[in-house]
């Protein structure tokens, strides 16, 4: 069990802190409440938009909250002898608190069981988790390669990177092309993927290689689970692909786009920018940015 | 080849007879009938809701049938020196034969190739398969891991779990907040998942860590293939969840529900007992207990 | 870099050449033009489809172009010391090329880290990958069975398969029924899968194996990533099943039927030859052949 001293916490967001009533000397924190996870050591926070917060706030177990200013330090509050911490976004700053105090950090180490090609080139700080297998690749400083996770030739991954177990990168992409006898021969998949600094890729998810040019992914980009993405595509900046969407080759998706789970584009588009995909959209078209689409087969709803 | 003397599956059986017809000593059943697998050596049977079940008895290659109350025996089976056995429900029957004669079992080893945790805890006759990781988890008695597995620190996994190939369980939910820079960080994932007895896990499933609470797979409950269980889920007990369902983020689903393939749950929804989602349902909103919902976006469709 | 002779390119291809314009001794290619990938050492192509073909042959980088005879030889091409080789097909002749002189072939060899059950039969020059597990299966001659691969016991893989990483073949499929107590039981799964010649299975695709009969995979089809193809699943010849498909139970597949990303088939149908499933198709019925079936629930669209 982790025990954090408050003062530390509350040195730590100090920046966001708008008051704090209560006096918080002395003690320790054990982790953050959460709905079936309540107790007087825990840390709790209200969310910035939720409806009835001061209600949410007197019923809880802990003895420190974090609130927005909407929460006032009650006579309850007070005599209960509760600590109140305001501060602008307690959503940003209870995800602060819980990366620096709580979530456990990979030492950068690599598996003796990976088996890495010769040729590839791990930057510093880089975690490899067992069973893992590394073609000629590069690898940019501090990514987290997890378990069991398949990186082919030439695939050049940023720094800050996050590949989670199962995933599969740079296989060669999916294309036949019939002979003239009628049998089906591969189509040739010569390019590779290039992941962009800060990026995530979920478990199980695969990313294939290009043809003839490059699969690309974004800096900031988060890509969740189970999810495909074809040769060819090139995603931009900050965009969220959820768990199990599947993007078809050649597809170009621009930056802080959100794709909601198990949505299929099929292949040949171009998606703007700022634009937002239902989930289980079949989108068939082009969408320009700023725009809403869902439904099988997707329309556009709303501007975003 | 198995070869089964037919006495010991009568005698396994012989709650379930309502009547034996034909000679039955002495004869040895290799295996049980299918459509493309069919001798006089392999035990046949007719499902007790299906048309003709007469005519499909008559036609039956097999020496030794296992049939409801509905099919009788003919002369024609009398004089080729049939013999047939009914059943109250020969479906059911079937099965338990197929469990206890045919299914090979895996011997509880575990193997030298796994990477478990010393703070791992692992109950009596487990499996634990080929190049499976084990964090400081726990996992019940008589549960069987195969190859290829992940599971995290902290998952609890009951007795009598069986958990395929390339499942992944416990690693961090899929949750970012934007910094007031724009930039996105991880919203710790702190919670846990907790997999309760007699839960099937399908191949390259994955089911995320809680974020603050756990994520929680009810007792007898199936996950098929591919699935995605998202962090602080909780399905109830005797669920059925199929292959490629998407159950989005903390989505509480009843017992005794059944969620066909490919259906997606957006998230924070409330899903009733006894609720049949149909396939490809995209599922917008909280379902009642005793409801059949289909289509995207899903809608009422009958009571069940 | 490998660099190769235009001579020897034009050999390779000489049965499918109309007209060689320009002079084409002594160049060297370095590999295939793409969207992002142009210079005067790569070999460009103009699809035989595309749109203003002559425009995009003049804007070319290259030295060296296949075209369709609708491509003339311009003086401006002249006069740069191009080279126009017009061919019937640039599609296939450009996947030719591609294979045969840059696509990276497997060296057949056996990993040492793979764990092979000593009942499995493997053929002349297959390829198995790093911790792939392989049961008392068997392998026919020239496959490749790429890293983390998990096959069961009594499959049966044909010859020139190749089965990338994370796919799972032979797993007990999802089969379940009711006791008198209510508890879920497993129906034994007692088929196994046989894949036949020339087919490609995707990475993290599933194939179960059958409960009474075979899950069969007929030649020359191909299946992409994250594919699941449940128990008893028969698919014919020439078919593609692209990316997160969803194939249920003892559904019969015919040749040459295309199905398109995310698509579903709840199980016990029957899909017809030279069938074209749209993308994010729901389908709940049976489809005759030659037709094109598209939405949720998917509908007869037109005849292919």
């Amino acid at each position: 069990m982790t025990m954090i001293k408050l003062e530390y916490i509350i040195n730590f967001i100090k920046d966001q802190i708008v008051q704090i009533y209560g006096y918080y000397k002395n003690i320790f924190i054990e982790g953050i409440a959460g709905m079936e996870n309540s107790n007087a050591s825990l840390l709790d926070w209200i969310h910035q938009n939720i409806e009835n917060p001061q209600e949410k706030a007197e019923k809880s177990n802990s003895k420190v909250i974090i609130t927005s200013k909407d929460v006032f330090f009650s006579k309850t509050m007070e005599s209960a002898g509760k600590i109140l911490i305001q501060v602008d976004n307690p959503y940003l700053t209870i995800a602060k608190i819980g990366n620096e105090f709580f979530v456990k950090k990979e030492t950068p180490i690599i598996s003796q069981t990976a088996i890495i090609n010769p040729g590839a080139s791990i930057g510093k700080d880089v975690y490899i988790g067992a069973f893992t297998v590394l073609g000629s690749c590069k690898i940019g400083d501090n990514s987290i390669i997890q378990e069991n996770v398949i990186i082919r030739d030439d695939v050049i991954i940023g720094c800050n990177v996050i590949i989670k177990s199962g995933a599969i990168i740079g296989n060669p992409g999916f294309g036949f092309i019939k002979d003239t006898d009628g049998k089906l021969i591969k189509f040739p998949q010569l390019g590779s993927v290039i992941i962009q600094d800060n990026v995530e890729i979920g478990s199980n998810t695969c990313i294939d290689r290009g043809a003839f040019s490059n699969t690309i992914i974004g800096s900031n980009t988060k890509i969740n689970n189970l999810c495909h993405i074809a040769h060819n595509v090139v995603i931009g900046n900050t965009t969220i692909i959820t768990a199990q969407v599947n993007i078809s080759g050649s597809t170009i998706i621009g930056n802080n786009v959100w794709i909601a789970p198990n949505s299929t584009l099929i292949g040949h588009q171009k998606i703007g920018d700022d634009v937002l995909i239902g989930a289980g959209s079949v989108v068939l078209s082009d969408i320009p940015s700023n725009e809403v689409w869902v439904g099988n087969p997707a329309k556009f709803l709303k501007k975003r």
